[in-house]
């Protein structure tokens, strides 16, 4: 994993296997509602998918958490659900409520899935990710990213959100062949966004598997693993070069087996993990991103602090990304976030 | 762990450390919605609450189930949140959306939390056990439960279920000193609990910690596995002889963590936790409980035989008890229950 050029990002070093003092620093959803310009820019369109879909707009809200804090990495504002989107169906985003699908609920609605149009759905994306790209420094690359074709099934199935993925697992287990369909739809369809996103300008990908921890082994072999599997193949195929980091979130014992099979070159990791658990398990094959919960970037204090060292002090001699278990949460004061990219940086609270 | 006197039930053999082939069985809420006679009794009575203060109601669902199945135990049909309705707050169970409870907000909230009267506020509850074990032969022991401190005090500080219990986190993160006293009043209250279920008749417990997948490690010993350990050293104190599973649902590779420390008998394992890690970490250590996802079981077909047949051949050899990895969905299939019971018990489908 070790490259012979030199690399003066600190993300990409790390995800090259090397170990920096201090880890390079980036938030799950850094660009996002706990930012005031944010809010602004977001008051100015009728959606969340609006928002989305205007590179301008998408553009700015992925570079104002830059200009404020030290990180090392922007990630392209955008959403998973784009790709269901892309696909023909209707989403929307409900203030307070979550993302409200037409849900896919047989093989008649997975005919109905429109492959053809799909790349001009996407365009904005990659338009957003060029204009990104052209105002970032060379030390901060750009993450393109994409959700797991697991989780973004739940959502078309289920129709949205839910607390266990039921209608989804219902599927899966009772018409295993009908559901592959849509696995596999989203595997060609998600590893063509991916590549066009480097093409456009990401330097980093990540795929996002947030229900990965619905399943039980068999099964997140079979709809997680794989999947993500054949879309790092196609990636690596077209883009050797560009890094994806796996986040199988809620997978506990499992991520072990991801990071063996799945072909990701890092894994992020949630708050459930134990870091000692990380580092034995999964840093000793790939370079690990996370941990810190959220919900701790929000309290603050001495609660916040120690966890970030104690994070620092076992994960930090390794190849390691600092990040959140998580995305940020909308009511994070700044001062924290602040402080912890101090703590971070200097080691000093 | 061995006893040295012999043990009839399949299930307190299990407990002791042997295995039995076939393995003991039963299900968590295993007297519930999925079954037409519990919905004709609930529909006698206004709400769940007044079905579980209702002794000869609760006797009867808790026994329904042992009319139709094989199973090896029988556990009293109640509710974790019986404790905080013990502790005078207002606890509604709504149709289709769940627990409602006067949310517990701050110190003030704590102080009037009545400990003084609450023996008589769970009367109903050891009654219904010695309705139930006055019917049970002695190879079905009944089991006796409680919710841990940190599930129950989700609930009492969100006012009800949550998607990340963050406030009871955000709480616990801000200020652990009061957040402390709440819990201290959940394990005495809960042990004392316990203790009389006991003395009502129930011989093995089982402690329900279903929110433990929520906190980062060091939150996790502190409010997970220090107050099981603090309620089952009571426990132990008390009636020394009856063994008792805790429950760590979510708690992914820290399960590890809390079989060593917090002195359970045995552990009960969510569908997230792969067999062989199961086998390898924690049935080293202790009797394990679980898996099935209860999902697969609504399913049915060549996914549920699979899934079953590979619990029981990787958790079969040693001490075990097959079970869910949470409660039984309301609209499984009862000829799948029949179906499950035959394939455990014979190892034929």
């Amino acid at each position: 994993m070790l490259h012979t050029t030199s690399i003066e990002s600190p993300l990409l070093n790390a995800l090259a296997g090397r170990a920096n003092t201090p880890p390079p620093l980036w938030l799950m959803r850094q660009a996002g509602r706990y930012l005031p310009e944010y809010r602004e820019v977001r008051s100015k369109v009728a959606s969340f998918l609006d928002l989305c879909r205007t590179p301008e707009l998408a553009a700015e809200v992925t570079l104002q958490p830059l200009r404020r804090f030290a990180f090392d990495a922007a990630i392209v504002f955008s959403d998973i659900l784009m790709i269901p989107y892309a696909l023909g169906r209707k989403v929307e985003f409900i203030e307070g409520e979550g993302p409200r699908l037409d849900p896919v609920k047989d093989a008649k609605d997975l005919e109905r899935l429109k492959l053809a149009g799909a790349a001009d759905r996407l365009a904005p994306v990659y338009e957003t990710i060029e204009h990104v790209t052209a105002e970032l420094p060379e030390v901060v690359p750009l993450i393109g990213f994409c959700g797991a074709p697991w989780t973004v099934a739940t959502y078309m199935v289920e129709g949205g959100g839910s607390k266990d993925q039921a209608a989804a697992r219902a599927w899966a287990y009772r018409e295993p062949d009908t559901f592959q369909h849509l696995i596999d739809l989203l595997v060609e369809t998600s590893a063509q966004y991916l590549i066009a996103q480097v093409k456009a300008g990401a330097r980093v990908l990540q795929i996002f598997d947030s229900w990965a921890g619905s399943l039980p082994e068999d099964e997140f072999a079979r709809w997680c693993i794989v999947p993500t599997r054949d879309i790092v193949k196609r990636v690596k195929a077209a883009v050797p070069e560009v890094p994806v980091i796996g986040f199988p979130r809620g997978s506990g014992p499992l991520a072990e087996r991801y990071v063996k099979e799945a072909g990701v070159d890092a894994v992020g990791c949630d708050t459930a993990l134990p870091v000692d658990w990380i580092r034995d398990r999964l840093q000793k094959i790939v370079p690990v991103q996370g941990n810190l919960d959220p919900l701790l970037l929000v309290a603050g204090g001495p609660a916040l602090e120690t966890r970030v060292k104690t994070i620092l002090a076992t994960l930090g001699k390794g190849a390691f990304i600092f990040n959140l278990g998580h995305g940020i949460l909308p009511e994070t004061p700044i001062e924290n976030v602040e402080y912890l990219v101090r703590l971070v940086k200097t080691g000093q609270a």
